[in-house]
């Protein structure tokens, strides 16, 4: 069964508003096992709206359409379905009445406009409004369907699954579809997109050849490392689960820890579950990043088991004064290790992290944009620096500083280790 | 002219990420005065990127296609458009090299199959890639055009700035098209949206009787504030300036000094203005916001000027050790003063901020979610600390503290009078 999607306004078009209803209902199609392979964007423009859901109706079985079922002129949708379906609007006396109540709920009187939403074309059933005035619409046509929702992100999701679902669901039972699909994202840090694939290319092939369930997909989110998807249909939840898990084994194996996460995790929070289980805390400095590390670090629940704050040395005269850093030069292996372990010191904690460089666009110390160097210090050892060269713009710069800064603590302490039992 | 805006990418269609690129593409051509009436997103399929990119070019002069540019075997766009173009693709060696070249700077072998990437339809014209390793394209295809863009947003930007939009408006002034539409945004803090819609009514209504040009629109945008819109239509740019203007010394006059600044400006580099006319830098101490001040202050350009640094006391003992607040609550109105003061002495500079309270969604010694003191001092002047009720998640507290905070020393720093002369 294919479903597409159609979201009206021209407030979408003229980028006034992003439209996230979009991705919100591809994925939930995805996860009912519907294929959705268009989405169209559409002003409040009633020939442009009949002209893109008979364009969706040839292609698919069903349009879920979003938006454009206000009580304002604009608001035209009810109108565009009536005109595909061939049919009139009739007004529904319970809706105009469930209207009325909730402007009188509220002690106002409704504006008469407002009745514009209990329009409904001939022959489609609403779905009842419980947070908003605009009901949705479950429109036949032919054996085809409509379905129209209000593009308040809140109200759409509540009907969608409360009025779209169990009609969805109930097409493709008659259909004779059965099945899940389930996705899992393995998040990698280190490998480019292009050495990733290399290392996937065998275990894409054995899968393209066996069938093509489960399927690897590879996506670069630039400051956010790249994701390998894996995505797998299956009869029942279980043994989606089950081919997940598998999957995952194969491509840990194959690319090893360049994974620092599954799904939502991300790098500072794999950073806090290493130092918590090594019962270690974390102190920064930080000079090129501003803050950044220190920032993502407490977006992390529970960061305060095992961070201590940070330094934020943007004056080299901070570096020296509070960090105790010698003078000289501050884009330097030496200024970097006296940073960590200054931090380390100043903050009273066991490992300590340092970031300084050249965020740009102008040189520092004779040393180019994208140069930054890295200062860690573990207990027990002696503070160590790695030196980077980072591409892009200075806040791009910048970003991937932060997430190197933190994988190079990552791969620190799994070199160091399973901890002490 | 119409242009229409395509999306090309499976993961779009699935929502695992949201096409924020439709929005920023539309606002852009409809800055432009290009119409835009239609957005599709379509899936890594070249069947139906053929057929999306027919239906766009049937309608429309002109499509903007994004993402599908990258290396792997499933991005197609380029054979995609070729197909349209009814050309072979064709390598191009500049492009080639210039790949090449990217990965050798940083010390690594190309993957062959990078090489995808200098493929071009025969006849187009390749934008120069000067961020990542995918050129953008211009299509020629009769009289009318695809541009190809790659989907990773800074790339996008900067790409469509640079090599689409001065195609655009040749083809515009081709077309005879006159005239140009010119927007500027006034960002405000510190009223709501009823109360500056209130204040600005009045202007709303002499603007509209008098043929609604320019207009004003009023964009509620989260932590950032909320923005004044003005949009004008004039013979050409010269005019079209005056016009805006002439309307921003109205909506000021309206608005007082909730306006912080224009455009692009940001809440930081308000306050950075207002510092360095003043010769005065400023240190920061910041504990449930953790380094977000900070950070967004050292993307201010030349921030380093007025900026000396931070200290993230996330640990309650970095403020008694670090700061050398005394040891008692965190969350008072007392400890922001010291924290305030101790951050102005440790960093060496005139003006301490500091921010302390509660993110969520725990409670802290007592006090709820959401309070969060602010404490400030001034050269000459005692600490002094404001508290606040803050609405919304951790993150959104976090947010809102820091834009709070901001805009705390810039109406400090305005009322206690202009620069010394």
């Amino acid at each position: 069964m294919k479903v597409e999607v159609l979201a009206v306004g021209t407030e979408l078009l003229l980028g006034q508003i992003a439209d996230t209803n979009g991705a919100w209902l591809g994925e939930q199609l995805a996860l009912a096992g519907v294929d959705s392979h268009f989405h169209q964007v559409v002003g409040d423009n009633l020939e442009r709206i009949v002209l893109a859901l008979r364009t969706a109706l040839a292609r698919a079985d069903g349009v879920v359409v979003t938006g454009g079922l206000g009580p304002t002129h604009d608001d035209i949708t009810r109108e565009a379905i009536a005109e595909v379906m061939q049919v009139p609007l009739v007004r529904d006396p319970a809706i105009a009445e469930r209207i009325r109540a909730l402007f009188a709920s509220r002690g106002r009187e409704m504006p008469s406009s407002n009745l514009r939403q209990a329009e409904v074309p001939e022959g489609a059933t609403p779905i009842e409004q419980r947070q908003g005035t605009a009901p949705g619409l479950v429109c036949p046509v032919g054996r085809k369907v409509v379905y129209a929702l209000p593009g308040v992100p809140h109200e759409l999701r509540e009907m969608f699954a409360r009025g779209v679902l169990p009609d969805l669901r109930r097409r493709l039972a008659e259909q004779g579809a059965t099945g899940v699909i389930a996705s899992r994202v393995l998040r990698t840090w280190g490998l480019s997109e292009s050495a990733l694939g290399e290392r996937l290319a065998g275990r894409v092939a054995a899968l393209d050849a066996a069938g093509g369930n489960p399927t690897l997909a590879l996506q670069a989110s630039g400051i956010e490392g790249i994701k390998v998807r894996i995505t797998a249909k299956a009869p029942d939840p279980g043994s989606a689960g089950a081919m997940l898990a598998a999957e995952e084994a194969e491509v840990r194996a194959a690319v090893g820890d360049a994974v620092f996460g599954v799904d939502g995790d991300t790098m500072e929070a794999a950073v806090g579950r290493l130092l918590l289980e090594r019962h270690l805390t974390l102190g920064l400095a930080e000079s090129l990043t501003g803050g950044l590390v220190s920032a993502r670090i407490v977006a992390v629940a529970g960061a305060s088991a095992w961070f201590r704050g940070a330094v934020v040395s943007y004056a080299p005269e901070v570096k020296w004064q509070v960090l105790g850093v010698p003078e000289g030069p501050v884009v330097s292996e030496d200024a970097a290790e006296a940073m960590a372990a200054g931090a380390a010191k100043v903050l009273g904690a066991d490992v300590g992290l340092a970031l300084t460089g050249v965020a740009g666009p102008d040189e520092l110390e004779g040393k180019a944009p994208g140069t930054v160097v890295v200062g860690l210090v573990l207990p027990g050892g002696p503070p160590t620096a790695r030196r980077l060269r980072l591409p892009g713009d200075r806040e791009r710069v910048r970003q991937m500083a932060v997430i190197s800064a933190l994988d190079l603590v990552r791969r620190a302490l799994l070199a160091a280790g399973p901890p002490a039992r």
